[in-house]
């Protein structure tokens, strides 16, 4: 096995992340525009495991698959693994909007890496990330809804933390370093 | 070919509304509750082709699948192929809210119809009903976000109407007169 992973997205904002977040282990990323085909489903662990199966077998070869979303606990988990078409349609401040001055802020971002090898079955790696819908958008950097998200003890959002800052707690972060641990565990080369 | 279609949905509103629109092409309508996964697509026909293809790949008989969305113009489309998930977190009252006080209302239902047999390409037949979203919800017929939606040149939402009245203007219906037109034509026996 190789230290160089195929990741396949078109998000340069995720490419940058896993960058920063899977040097330390000494895997280094390469990145491919073709995610191929997501499956309408009601997890992220599900579309990533999907989109990853459909990738390895069309590439021939292993790649890396992210699928994330925003949960808002009192909209019933919207807009979940739907967050880039509601992201391209009614955006952040559909969302502002929807939770008005309401105090019922609860939310969480999800990621689900999915790790899969041409005819294998995907492996999946979870990360979530606790917190809140900010009342106004504050922050340039990250992407998505970041501008939005205050992660649980935290009084900024994650368009106000650097790449490293947000690394060190975000959803994403988690799950590639749980995939890390595994692909560079001794048991796995 | 029979002229019993079998129809893949678990929604018994659209199954009864189906029923109704193919009765007078002599097609009676037999059901399964197996759509089978979906794609995360930007249109309905894309989802409901490749649902097609699958179900009747997984059934090895030959299936109509639909597939229909709400798309308001001021939110970019928004909820177009991912309605039913948007229906069960923010509903209806989402909605509205995104809209407010808003003049800007305008929207369409689009549907559509896919028709594939085992090992061949998914036809498909599409319709479309302009509209606008009333400023609050009224009726209790039909299903989805029928009780917020009024046909141009009508005055009731599609939630006053009955089946009939709703099937004989609707997206669905439209698509699916073009569906039976194609089926019941000598051409295609």
């Amino acid at each position: 096995m190789s230290d160089a992973v195929l990741f396949a997205t078109s998000n340069h904002g995720k490419l940058k992340e896993a960058r920063v977040i899977l040097a330390p282990y000494g895997i280094t990323v390469e990145s491919i525009d073709a995610k191929g085909e997501e499956i309408q489903a009601d997890s992220t662990a599900k579309v990533a495991a999907h989109s990853a199966k459909a990738a390895a077998a069309r590439l021939g070869r292993a790649v890396l698959v992210e699928d994330a979303g925003l949960s808002v606990d009192s909209l019933n988990g919207f807009p979940g693994p739907y967050s880039a078409y509601v992201l391209r349609t009614i955006g952040i401040a559909g969302i502002i909007e929807l939770l008005g001055k309401s105090s019922r802020r609860g939310a969480h971002f999800s990621s689900s890496v999915a790790y899969c090898e041409p005819s294998e079955s995907p492996r999946v790696f979870e990360g979530i990330v606790e917190g809140r819908v900010a009342g106004s958008p504050a922050g340039r950097n990250g992407f998505g809804f970041d501008p939005i998200f205050i992660a649980k003890g935290h009084r900024k959002t994650f368009g106000e933390l650097t790449t490293e800052e947000k690394s060190g707690l975000s959803h994403r972060g988690t799950a590639l370093r749980k995939f890390a641990a595994w692909y560079t565990s001794p048991a796995t080369q």
